[in-house]
């Protein structure tokens, strides 16, 4: 089997890393399907995601490592990984500790968009 | 208001495109939240999908734009749009006119990770 069609439908995980050396990692409820956040993995944080049950992450703007919820306590559990056809793309379903976001909301994605810019959705929608 | 601070509680949408020109897309089911697929978008891609209602796409690995579904038929329709704090990622709320992975599948999310490798998700997960 070719190596992209064994990408796709095999039973190999072969991660994807992009030319920075990142997978996207997009956060979802693990009870609730809320998308939470998204952030980039590098090989350690996979590894150490998988190592201890917590999601670790890369950050490309503070340009290190990171567990998310290390200083804030809001950490995320993570009940399950899932791959994408080529995997390049994580979902990590989790269960967090406490608000995903850093500005204290539920998750990160708190506004919608519309013609006239960005307005709050309800946080129990 | 500082930059920063507009950016993640004000109502401007300010989109903070990566070094390469990119923005993350999440494309979640409007009616299950099942995570469908990953992509990114340009400011082309954006705009064509605020203007048409249906969702376009930049390909990194073709170089290209495109809009989910210009071959195969199966286009996302945008239903709602959420930004996230640091205006860096999307979620795109959708109606799918078919399976949104181009494997057949339902969602490009199809596989598990667990210690032994991949294995199938059953589908009405």
């Amino acid at each position: 089997m070719s190596d992209s069609a064994e990408r796709e439908t095999g039973g190999s995980f072969m991660p994807k890393f992009d030319s920075q050396g990142l997978l996207a990692a997009i956060v979802q409820h693990a009870e609730t399907g809320e998308v939470l956040m998204f952030a980039f993995m590098n090989d350690v944080a996979l590894e150490q995601t998988r190592a201890t049950g917590k999601a670790h992450f890369w950050s490309r703007s503070r340009g290190k490592q990171w567990m998310k919820g290390e200083t804030s306590g809001n950490t995320l559990a993570v009940q399950q990984i899932l791959v994408d056809c080529d995997q390049d793309a994580l979902v990590l379903k989790v269960l967090p500790a406490g608000p995903a976001c850093h500005t204290g909301q539920r998750s990160c994605f708190y506004r919608q968009l519309d013609e006239n810019g960005l307005s709050p959705i309800p946080t129990d929608a």
